[in-house]
């Protein structure tokens, strides 16, 4: 028996016991060693977004490989891995069109979408001392020795959903990009900006902790949007031309409504944001269809070799999240962590949770 | 003095006397030879788009260069040209950053936008004996000699917006296309979906005449909406995958939102249609944000380089237009024009009008 | 035991009996119902492409299941598929990464490139009874029932591969192309250059049957080079222009350079032929490095995603290969095949050929 | 009258005066107060790239707008501006289909190709005091004025020609790229590739002044090419993959082949040397045509816009190039400039000069 985080009904999410997983041929059994709690987790918890009762919580797993199925090559037991929080099995269709993370989606039928997205979601997740990796040859993702656990927990979901609101929105070098909210996803969308050789970067956010955490990771400014109105300042600052990339990092109506009304003509929205109601667009913030924009989503992309290109950002020293964990718990502890997290208390970014 | 279709006030488009423009050192006095109404004109017609009261409408011009502006070189007087619905510079900063569409545009402010759409929008536009062609170098596309003025009279709006939808949506061999709506834009979106190698078409409409011209532009099934409900219908035909990309050409909620449901997951909303309303995005037809969809609307691209390419489409025989004009008017009759075409009577698509 | 068509040595493929192979846990066997022989066979056959003795050679295979591995879910023994030439494994970082035909490319030790192409190449090919195909459920593709399989035997190779050249040139609409040599799969990217909407499409070739079906195909124009040089004539039709796109469909410096002087300033050499010499760009085509060309090579896509489009293809009646099947011959007379299609006799494109 | 460094012969670059421009109706007379030497000037001096004889030399203009054609409208005189080494028109076939460094290019006829590049090629330069800017509004961009002119003196090339050599490899974020030569063009390469996110970069160099420079701007490991084979090294460091992109930034056929050898499978060769000889391809480092490999030439990207961005860049203190200023002359001293930079004297960069 091993413990584990698990959905009960909303509103409780508890630690519990349950049978260590069996290995199918094309699995890997990991043995947790870090593992973190995501905003997603919390709408999971208040019943926001349904998953079945009695699920283990969690996709963000570093851990060490316990057991490999009969089938999988090219590891061994004992290396220290991580799995992305999206596993592309790689051989559906979606996959192999080049949409791994839409891996089997039966998108069609309201929220439980998200093909790809299994941990914590339609298969046990990594809140627990083991987790279960399906097609593991796909999935598993070598840590280097040189990089701590703390080091790569961002990977698995945040780092890689953040990096992709920037990329999906096809930043060029040069461009002028605004990023509204500043929370771990938006945090690392702003690190992503950077990357992306954006050079006027706009965060926007109120909390004085996470302002001066997007100044760290990239941003040239940080509009504080309860003293000041975002979009006129954003004009203000690209001197009228809006901006190539508004990133919305929230999931809200009036930050995906400010990203279009920040946008230049041509301009893009790349939207991560978990919405939980219907979107309005605005007639005039869409230029009544005219304006030649785009809005793209983006789901956290998953897979090995997107954890190896983060893992290789990481050791370049070119941009640092350890600063983004800010508690450390232990999966014992873990009904706490979530209270806090849920609460938003004391400063909360991210919560390195241990198994021991 | 020529005469030319004047907006007086919503509701009234007159046939009125004007002078003959000056011709400015970089621009072209073009005799219109054959020209056409577009359903914006109506918009305007309506006072659903605003223009300043005596600017003459129409931007769709055939015709022969009258007089050249003093810095105008490579085109002789009396060649025949034509010149797309917008007009850019060339020199703008968007222009010179690949947005030709929204060259100079001051988006920022309402309905206004469209920077570079200026006939019949900005300044006097083509239903006129005469039209002053700005920029006329970036502007001005011959005409080959084996090509009639009505198989041309397409390319400087409705072939080249339509195909936009195909092109921004990146349609790909062997892709699944919708397009919502068979108007004269919607069946040109339909027919460039069918030249960019898309092999499962799917117009609706419900028209007779417009539902036989899909089928003769490239459609592979038509499904009439008023008797067959399109978002299931699309779903039997593509077994459940939805389609990689959805066309909207009509600019209203129920299509845009039947486009975003009867997409694939990582599917693409490609829109046309000019709105009047503000948009809602459903929630489940949007999977909350994580669904890897894109929604992208495209203005016109203009410029003499799209119609020469527009052209060489005609010239191909890939595909012949001259279907789409259903009627015939002089500039004289153009009230009439306007009458037949704002109520969409006589199953009338386009209307050719030449100024005597 | 099961006949196969063997390579024994340089000069030698003989039709020899072989062990049915043992089936996996992730393979599935398949009956081999068409197949047909490829111009890479007879490189192989010569000894110019170098492979093990004793494999069986072949990598176009058309049949039925006969038996599924324990761990193939989503399939049916008896069911008809067909399976790409090149089969991703679908978990390699080639694939994750989008670049499903190098898959566990150990492409930097010479020509054992081609990290994907398994079949006839690493592993026993398809001119056999039977045909083992690894990672199963990334490859194996459906055959509806409305397709024959004279129909389908195009998708696995040459039809997969000569649209290859199309897309990777990105095409567009309206797209000048010239497409040098029309053999199998200079047929098929002049067909794919007019699925993807190129109007000026200029084929160049001396064979008369060629000439004919690359006319039948999508070409607008069609080069006797014995007759015509055929980039001063690519010039004349582009009226000095120069064409957007060249694709190379034979694997000559001759046809190879006549590619990069076609091109306009800016043009894309998209290459598909196989080479077995050293290239020379010249520097004045190649504009001593400053013309802003592209040199890109393909090689064939496959898994199961691009066989169901390229079906779609077919299903859409857009383009009917069957008429590059000139002849037929049974898996006993394979010998004989080979003697006809590496001497290029009777007028031959394609040869079907059945196992019994 | 004015002073300007005259092409006599090959050998002979020497100062002379000239007539100060007459001023057109849409150019601009520019006083020169910072300009450089570029290598491609040396090539002119050496005359292995033919000028006509009297033209004055030079591409990379700091200046004040001293006279404006009469229909220049959006700028004032006495305005401080660059402009790019590429001028386009903006309203060429070229501009307008998004190619702007081909416009007009007449790229078919040997070397006199790049069709946008007019000074100190087709018309007078910019090492002079006073330089003509044709088609001005497309051209001139406002320098901001908390830059210094040397701070912006390598936008109009260098910086402009590096970063194209990032962008058009198409660099992704977790990319490993590898640079070969440190000269100017290949340092701002490196920063490019730095500001698109590559997190391995690899600079190939030998003279130790660049080499510490290549690791300021970006590179993570620097091969002194003389001491260790730079493709094994490059194999050993990605752990075999070979790197996504190879920048050339020589012009050698040594260096053009290590790009391609040292690329993974399905890698990307990004070509910014200007080559004096035909190049070969080998076979077993092009996998036969068969690696999915691109190769992709980039001309300087110049215009108003482009200028504006990578000022921008500048501001944003993302990368300082001031240190690539290693010497400073006076325009009167120009040859003396010449003589220390044609032989790469001094461990020379690049050579600010001042017309006084």
């Amino acid at each position: 028996m091993m413990k584990a985080a698990i959905f009960v009904e909303p509103g409780r999410i508890v630690l519990d016991d349950k049978p260590i997983p069996n290995v199918g041929p094309n699995d890997a059994l990991i043995r947790v060693t870090t593992t973190t709690i995501c905003g997603t987790d919390v709408h999971i918890l208040k019943g926001e977004y349904p998953v079945a009762r009695g699920l283990t919580i969690g996709h963000e797993p570093v851990g060490i490989i316990e057991k490999l199925g009969a089938n999988v090559a090219g590891y061994q037991e004992g290396q220290r891995v991580i799995a992305g929080a999206i596993c592309p099995s790689g051989y559906s269709h979606a996959c192999l069109d080049g949409l791994h993370s839409q891996d089997g989606g039966s998108c069609r039928h309201g929220l439980k979408a998200l093909g790809g997205w299994r941990f914590g979601n339609t298969i046990d997740g990594a809140q627990a001392e083991f987790l279960l990796v399906p097609d593991a040859m796909a999935n598993l993702a070598l840590v280097p020795d040189n990089l701590t656990d703390e080091q790569v927990l961002m990977c698995p979901d945040i780092m890689s959903t953040g990096f992709a609101g920037a990329e999906s929105g096809n930043i060029k070098i040069g461009d002028s990009v605004a990023i509204f909210a500043q929370g771990p996803i938006g945090l690392c969308a702003t690190a992503g900006a950077k990357l992306r050789g954006a050079t006027t970067i706009i965060a926007i956010e109120t909390v004085p902790r996470r302002m001066e955490m997007a100044r760290q990771l990239g941003a040239n400014f940080v509009i504080d949007y309860r003293k000041t109105e975002p979009v006129k300042e954003i004009m203000r600052i690209t001197q009228g031309r809006g901006v190539d990339v508004a990133i919305e990092a929230l999931g809200l109506q009036s930050t995906f409504e400010n990203c279009l009304r920040a946008l230049k003509p041509g301009g893009t929205l790349s939207s991560l944001g978990v919405y939980s109601e219907d979107l309005i667009i605005p007639l005039d913030a869409f230029h009544a269809g005219l304006g030649d924009n785009k809005i793209i989503t983006s789901l956290c992309p998953g897979g090995k070799e997107r954890m190896r290109r983060l893992m290789n950002v990481i050791e370049s020293e070119r941009i640092d999240l350890k600063a983004l964990i800010t508690h450390h718990y232990s999966l014992d502890q873990i009904e706490d962590a979530y209270e806090l997290f849920a609460n938003q208390s004391d400063g909360v970014l991210k919560i390195a949770i241990t198994p021991n």
